[in-house]
């Protein structure tokens, strides 16, 4: 599985997490192969610091998604349509399942909002421009990201796994399901996205107008 | 406090909900003021099955509004513009808190999606269309209507307030925490409205697509 941004903020919460708890092989994709390098180790010994020994590779994105089975997309949502382009151009898409976990989002003085690509979301940008048979997802966008990267951290939060059909779909939701402190539950076919990307600057909001708030999840009831 | 549009589905939990945990006088208001009469009986029955005496009053949307401290629209989002010109019209707009849980959807095969108006949001709408000293909010957007309607249902889910001022959001917040199944959260000013709108489809979508489910509430953990 390669995190491609796995040195980011919600990259390196999916790494640690998926690496502690699965058994997949992770690399961390960058567009700089020295800084995928870095984090890779400072990653590593966190996890040597749980009592974990897992070794977690490390690539440019390029060379991450030509070597896994699953691509995970967690870079930010001005590069993914430059990314998709460079794995269809390199041809290194050959029939994984690629996920996004991307969100457009736009700041001012009064909040952060939703702020999609014309197609109407980051992972509907994704689908279009991957080749018409690449299985595509899009998942782990409204997670609560400290807590995430915080092996020490317990919590419970749900994400909701958008995929282009109901096999693709059962697949995520088993992929998340690997993991102890994350609930997937469906949001049916890629059209419905948009309102699942757009919980993410939502969660962000809640985290600034609520005391003691910081790192915001959500739970569907 | 007047539900307008206590008629339907949200409108309906609002009203037993108020009227059977808190103190405040309930008037459901609706286009068609027998109607409103009837579901006032109705819910006074329901009420009284529970051992709770209380009488609810009735009226149409617009003596509804005038009559009340607080007029709650939980009308159909394409009656929303139309029914506040006719508060204005009326001259029954005289410093009542304004509260909106309109949402704007539209279905197609695949699930329901966010439509709002082409000012944003409907609560932004609302905003608009009332004189400009009026207090607005938005809140009661993503609430669990079946359950919230159905005094036996044991469950927790979070609204999400946001308002003109921080002063009417504290209103609105004192104001949601006299119910007791149903926590109030700050997402700031009603420029954050579109986003906590949004989440309306998503929770009616993920009813749609996760075996048993068929009535979705939110939790921000």
């Amino acid at each position: 599985m390669a995190i491609l941004g796995g040195t980011g903020n919600i990259g390196e919460g999916l790494v640690v997490r998926f690496a502690a708890e699965t058994s997949h092989t992770i690399i961390v994709g960058s567009r700089d192969a020295s800084k995928a390098a870095d984090r890779a180790n400072e990653y590593e010994s966190r996890l040597t610091n749980h009592g974990i020994e897992q070794t977690i590779d490390h690539a440019d994105n390029t060379t991450a998604a030509g070597d896994a089975d699953i691509i995970v997309l967690a870079i930010p949502p001005h590069h993914v349509g430059d990314t998709i382009e460079e794995l269809v151009d390199q041809e290194v898409l050959t029939g994984q399942l690629l996920i996004s976990s991307v969100v457009g989002m736009q700041g001012d003085e009064l909040g952060l909002h939703f702020d999609p690509p014309s197609v109407g979301s980051v992972t509907e940008l994704v689908a279009e421009r991957a080749p018409a048979s690449t299985a595509t997802a899009g998942v782990f966008h409204n997670l609560a990201t400290d807590r995430l990267a915080d092996l020490d951290a317990d919590f419970d939060v749900d994400t909701l796994v958008v995929a282009t059909d109901e096999e693709v779909r059962q697949q995520v939701i088993a992929l998340v399901n690997e993991l102890a402190r994350i609930r997937a539950l469906s949001a049916g076919p890629l059209a419905n996205v948009a309102e699942v990307e757009s919980v993410t600057p939502l969660v962000i909001t809640i985290a600034g107008y609520n005391d003691n708030r910081h790192d915001v999840g959500v739970r569907f009831t």
